[in-house]
């Protein structure tokens, strides 16, 4: 086999070449965050420490000293943090970094001789050993550290005590690492984002289904819900506690292929088409649907939803409908085949002639990329500052890390979340290379022993680049669960997303209403679905969850354990249909313990078996836990604890630990 | 906290500008062997291939291929396999890399478009769709791929088989590597070992015990073996079927606080010393103790050995009796304190005045550094390919690598033993850095669930740069199992380390004549230990464990299994006392079973659970099993088979998988 393009590597030869001065003693390995060796920024922000670790140690059996130093790359503001031992060469500390915006932080160990020579007198000195040769070595230390007064006199004096000092220590370990020999890590990308990219309660509506009307009126006359009525429902959505309200594509949609009901290939005359089949005459990604409203209607949904403490967040979804402006100013940004059409999208032996997927590595690519920037920019200017990404594993990863650095290096806050319901190392990598969110598999982990598996390990070994916003449902996705589960399931899914993550979603007013409706099984699309039609729901129908969700989101505003999934720990329990995890703080002051009824078809009881360390609770302590769906408390002690949930009853315990 | 020296720092600043030609559309991640990100050479061997593995991918529905290339760095020779994808994005071979030396490794992937049109027109045909389109697509790329004659005679001729010829895929693939966007990692470093370092029983004696005499004899009188008493002995040793024969120093010996026999703190006149005090009035690290003989007698050592097939291995201890030759050449080398007094080994409150430990960072450091080299360069000049060094984790990690590295651009197959005998990360960095192998922890691993923690997670995770080399004794090292556990443990844990590691070795004749006298207990410490006086040996004791070495080392000999750890497999038993491991070559061609009764201590049976998934065994096929040690046959069917082994019967079955 032949490979090309090979020969620019950069071979690493053995050196054998002494280097000027002598080589640090003190080794630095396995840093983190570190994401594929810094090739990508780990992700932090604002709203919680940064947790750094690492190894560091030296030959021999030297004392050590380290510390973490963080650059915010653009201001250049510096921050310093100690690293404490925490065993077996291992060394943490927690970090505040409190601007926005790209960072890069790298760790420093040294030997500090100060801090032996405090080990060795008084070693010898409790020994009753002679120390004349120690007080000697203490006094050319401080002499070299130019150190003077006090404890050299003492010293003098051959007071030992003088090594039991902690300021002096510290003093002299900071002299130290002005000494040759510092050993310095490389330098480590992290992106600090702003509180809302960590943690946020997100809802997704149509807004064409916001008119008045009724849903039993003739859909192909239903009235065309308006940016205007969309100001009207902003009060809805925050009173639920939400606060981002994400929007499907707001931008006029394409005749030509137009889906009807129900997905199918011919629309009527009224139907309004798929919202995703982007472009039409009035304009393509930068204009807004004719019907909808204009950009003054934009701007006074964005002003009023920020009077709210709301949050607007479009979609962006890189593909055109056939009459789109680019179809016909820039053919050459559509991929052709060898008879002259433009090649739709494709899973053969399927073509989808709606959709012009965008030629992503045409000739022409920069000037494309810099007008997909532009449709960004575009929004950023009427406020936006939250997108939702429509299948970005579809498009080229150079092209995501490019855009996302982009934007950012004009607005540091804004944020994204990709739709990268893909391979996993696929939505891995989007994650690595700036989305700051990921919509995760959970829709999808229904037993226990699933939830276990991906929120455990799994969900781990991401940590550090990967920000999953858990939705249970969406408008592509009603599971089966949710078809055949009845309410019971609608509560459990709704409490264990909201929950579970610092981040989730949800897909309404169509989850709080219970529309569990298929158009066909097996299948998880909705019996019709909004994506084709307009809707009209009721909201004030008794059955309502809306209570429920507020409760919830309420509960999350009050706990900051709530709003960083560092610190999740899950917890055997005996029943396989129960589910229990913990999530707690960077400073362990709120514990919330949750427990649900994840098959929520029977009664479900048994023993909860708490890992005590994990929460830093003692087994011999017993401890109160507050139900903050029940308003009652219970009284526990030690790891196993009884529990009993039922469909009829509480499907789910939310207990926070009272200390 | 202030740090110091951070200003160097390569501050990694967010890059928004875009790139001049497109940047590659696949991405490769997770590559493997590397470690440390490259920072370090993997290690591999010319005895077995190396696994390539790399996760490979890009955005949308591409078909991808993948290769690595492997090339020596100083002979340039290359070496390129295709990576078969094995599943969730994952890619792997195998390559035979057989010249030892520095190489590097890229790992390479591009979009194969021939590969999609073959899916995609096949798919298309099979459902009975209009395939002309794909026709001329792929005529299209038959042109750009230059290939003319019979395929595009076919293709125009609608011949849709053109699609199932695998040799014009793989032209096709070729091709496609050479179009712009082949991705293309990293250059990894790789050491590849001569086969030595992969795998070798080795075995360690005090030459200055090997004089006729016998055991009774005043020892303050016991004549001093020679390097002619070894030459004598070497055919024992290659008759028990070891290939590497390692000798503690063979230097001369200090007299200044020479320490006298129990490690006593006075030596009488005719005590011989501690071989690792180096330096006397004959000489220091490049001389030969008087009482042992002359270069030429070691040289016909080396020589005898060879035609033997053993090779000898020395001891590299750097540290000085105080009569070193260097310690008045060079005083500087050594760390004077407040008194003016060389500083001397310690460990607070404890000091050993017997020993000068070599102060390596020095001033003159480059000095010391070269003269230290040169020492290894003395014992090559003599035939010597193997070095045992002594607490290498005592001295700079700088000096090791830089030392190894210098050594092996000369010598490329020197082979190093770390005696790291200290914290995990500290071993772990030794192996890291250049030592081809280091002696693990198996020496204490008594139990079976403590084997398991060792030789589970532990040892995989260490796979790629830490070769363990085990023993179940050294001259400092008699553990309390043996000191009680009779000849059934001296067996038991013989078999362990030889069937275990693919290196092992063993400190004799003192193991095989079943020594088990401690100086005190609790302790480790060998009564009457080699190491402070003269001992002789009764090599024809007809309890002798010599034949049990020898059948040992001659299953090793014949079962390549045996000559690699990476397809080392662990199999639960229910008997908490046995202990069940599996051993594969890469191929899977050979497969030896070892279960052990490592307690010793009582009658031992059960159930031995096999992970047949790992062994490539199907679960309703019986297989047999032919017992090596015991020339017996059994005929085994599933996971689990029942075992039992005792102190008076086998204590072990290390078994043959007959295919």
């Amino acid at each position: 086999m032949t490979i090309a393009a090979t020969t620019d590597r950069n071979d690493v030869l053995p050196t054998a070449a002494m280097s000027e001065t002598a080589p640090p003693r003190v080794a630095i390995e396995v840093v983190r965050p570190v994401v594929d060796q810094g090739r990508f920024a780990a992700k932090a922000s604002v709203a919680e420490p940064v947790t750094v670790v690492a190894d560091v140690f030296a030959d021999g059996h030297e004392r050590l000293a380290a510390a973490a130093t963080f650059r915010q790359s653009v201001t250049g503001t510096e921050v310093t943090v100690p690293l404490v031992a925490v065993g077996n060469d291992r060394w943490s500390a927690q970090a505040v970094l409190d601007e926005v915006g790209p960072w890069t932080f790298t760790v420093v160990g040294w030997i500090d001789p100060w801090e032996y020579w405090r080990h060795s007198i008084l070693a010898r000195h409790e020994a009753g050993l002679d120390i004349s040769v120690e007080l000697g070595d203490g006094l050319g230390l401080l002499e070299r550290a130019g150190q003077a007064g006090d404890p050299v006199e003492r010293l003098r004096g051959a007071d030992v005590s003088v090594a039991l000092d902690d300021n002096l220590a510290a003093t002299m370990a900071s002299w130290a690492s002005t000494l040759d020999g510092l050993a310095v890590s490389a330098a480590y990308p992290l992106h600090v984002a702003r509180a809302r990219a960590a943690h946020g309660a997100w809802y997704e509506l149509f807004p064409r289904s916001l008119a008045d009307g009724g849903e039993t009126a003739n859909p192909d006359t239903r009235s065309h819900g308006t940016l205007v009525d969309l100001v009207d429902r902003l009060d809805y959505v925050a009173d639920l506690g939400f606060q981002v309200l994400y929007l499907p594509p707001i931008h006029p949609i394409g005749l030509t292929a137009r889906k009807g009901p129900e997905n199918s290939l011919v629309a009527g005359p009224h139907d309004p088409g798929s919202p995703w089949a982007i472009g039409g005459s009035a304009g393509g990604h930068t204009a807004i649907h004719p019907d909808l409203g204009t950009f003054g209607d934009f701007d006074r949904v964005v002003a009023r939803a920020d009077e709210l403490g709301l949050e607007i967040a479009l979609d962006l979804a890189f593909q055109c409908a056939p009459e789109h402006p680019w179809v016909t100013e820039h053919p050459d940004w559509f991929a052709h085949r060898s008879d002259g059409s433009i090649r739709t999208a494709e899973n053969p032996p399927k073509r989808y002639e709606d959709i012009y997927p965008i030629d992503f590595t045409t000739d022409d690519w920069q000037a494309l990329w810099a007008e997909l920037a532009n449709v960004v920019r575009c929004w950023v200017s009427h406020g936006v500052r939250i997108f939702r990404v429509d299948n970005p594993h579809t498009k080229p990863f150079a092209f995501w890390e490019w855009m996302i650095a982009e934007i950012r290096s004009e607005t540091p806050d804004v944020i994204f979340l990709a739709e990268a319901f893909t391979r996993p190392r696929v939505a891995e990598r989007l994650g690595k290379l700036g989305f700051d969110q990921s919509y995760g598999y959970f829709t999808w982990k229904r037993e226990a022993w699933e939830l276990t598996e991906y929120f455990g390990d799994m969900s781990k070994r991401t940590l550090d680049y990967l920000r999953t916003n858990v939705w249970p449902n969406t408008p592509d996705i009603l599971t089966d669960q949710l078809q055949s589960g009845g309410r019971a399931m609608f509560e459990a899914r709704l409490i264990l997303a909201s929950m579970i993550s610092a981040n989730w979603g949800v897909y309404g007013p169509a989850y709080e209403l219970g529309e569990s409706a298929a158009v066909r099984t097996p299948g998880e699309d909705y019996a019709r679905s909004e994506k084709y039609e307009v809707r009209h729901w009721e909201l004030t129908h008794p059955d309502s969850l809306a209570p429920l969700m507020r409760r919830l989101n309420i509960i999350r505003s009050h706990h900051p354990a709530l709003h960083t999934d560092q610190y999740r720990v899950l917890h055997p329990c005996d029943d396989p249909g129960l589910f229990c995890f913990s999530k707690q703080n960077h400073d362990r002051s709120d514990t919330v313990i949750v427990i649900v009824n994840v098959a929520a078809d029977m009664h479900r009881s048994g023993l909860v078996h708490l890992n005590l360390e994990a929460l830093g609770l003692e087994a011999d302590q017993p401890f109160d836990v507050e139900d903050l769906l029940a308003d009652a408390t219970y009284h526990w002690q030690g790891s196993d604890n009884y529990v009993s949930l039922d469909p009829h009853g509480p499907i789910a315990h939310i207990l926070r630990v009272v200390r």
